[in-house]
């Protein structure tokens, strides 16, 4: 018998996972979700059925998936009374939030920050962990059904993974902000830089950036640095990023 | 006759500029460089001769590009006694700089930072300046022979999108070295962002950042800052660039 799951939550990731799984030839014996309206929603969709509770979630499935918000997981954790394996699907949040299950894991695709996307997850990396050496060998085994990217890593290496985003994604989206903005400021066209940062992102993923590295602070061309700060006093926010961020790269490079 | 043109430099600029307006049919009269080698390389290349000293180029041709180092502009320009536009191809330096010629330029292809690279004039920006309403028609109309994104910007406007390149660019690559290094002193897979580093910058050629900005700051998830606050304490020069960018990040919102 094909192992049989049940759906804890109703958004994206559920959705997606749920329709994913039952592609495989998983079983989705049911859905719950907190609004039960959703629940019901999502059931339909998988042709299931949607529960209203907690305690009417069958005991004995093979496994859990709580694809809820971080800060509601732990509510939810608490609330499972089963024996099958229970995951959250959360970047950032230990697997230690699901201590209250022998059985606890995560299974976190490693999606892109995409709302309401639809997700292939054959092109995704799915990170997985587990408390247990056979539930790891069996939460691997699912993964891999959806995606040949499957790895295993520590909650302490997820949150690592975390804060290295933040700094690949939020971070430098902050600057591409700034950058348009000065464009618009100066009545350039806004596009003007879009190839660098198309050209500048894709490179970072050649090579390592710390080696292609360039720029006023790499060349050590101090009457450009100089410039640079005379021209953004206006504005102490920028001229303290430029400054700091400037000081980093040197960090880096040999001057 | 068509336009007689004086190439100053032997660089790669120099060479892809000489033989793209060759390309279209212009002259080039003939190839100057500080090292006399490179001129009679490039002289070969454009079918052209090499001079040896700058007082043997000829004063009646019609354009004269200096493509050379930022800082060698001054001395090389000081060095010419000639009548036609003398334009410059830095993106940083000031028109100012040619002021011993009334008729100065700027020539300006805006490419990225791909040294040795064959550049494709057709798909990039050339922004052009001059002192002459007369010159600026000029320049625009050989600009034009090449792409067909041509755009008169003063010299202040490019200095602040050289500004703006900074962060586009050299920054957010820092950035992106950062989330590597951190992915590697975790023994994770340092590819592992590779797709989201690569769909952050398509989106923001497509969106302006601000308005697209992810993360706990926006989300003003202070859990998640501490938590990340605490795992870069071993590195104070990340820790400071996250505090920073965190709170320039949530200048821009409503938190």
């Amino acid at each position: 018998m094909s192992p049989a799951i049940a759906i804890i939550g109703s958004g994206n990731v559920a959705t997606q996972l749920g329709l994913a799984l039952q592609n495989k030839g998983l079983n989705i014996a049911c859905v719950y979700s907190k609004t039960h309206n959703n629940a019901i929603a999502l059931a339909q969709l998988l042709d299931t059925k949607a529960v209203q509770f907690t305690n009417e979630i069958p005991n004995n499935l093979d496994w859990y998936i709580i694809a809820v918000n971080d800060d509601a997981i732990a509510a939810v954790s608490a609330q499972l009374n089963v024996n099958g394996i229970v995951t959250h699907t959360s970047g950032s949040v230990s697997i230690e939030v699901l201590c209250k299950h022998e059985r606890r894991g995560v299974f976190y695709p490693l999606q892109t920050i995409t709302k309401n996307a639809n997700i292939d997850f054959s092109a995704i990396n799915i990170l997985v962990e587990s408390a247990d050496e056979n539930d790891a060998i069996l939460i691997k085994k699912y993964a891999k059904l959806l995606s040949d990217k499957v790895l295993e890593v520590s909650s302490a290496q997820r949150q690592m993974l975390h804060v290295a985003a933040v700094f690949a994604n939020n971070f430098t989206n902050h600057l591409m902000g700034i950058a348009k903005e000065i464009l618009e400021t100066n009545n350039l066209p806004t596009n003007l830089l879009d190839d660098l940062i198309l050209q500048t992102a894709n490179k970072a993923t050649l090579q390592h950036p710390f080696s292609i590295q360039t720029g006023p602070k790499v060349r050590n061309d101090i009457n450009t640095i100089n410039k640079h700060i005379e021209l953004l006093q206006s504005n102490s926010d920028y001229l303290r990023l430029y400054l700091l961020l400037t000081e980093s790269i040197g960090s880096k490079t040999n001057h």
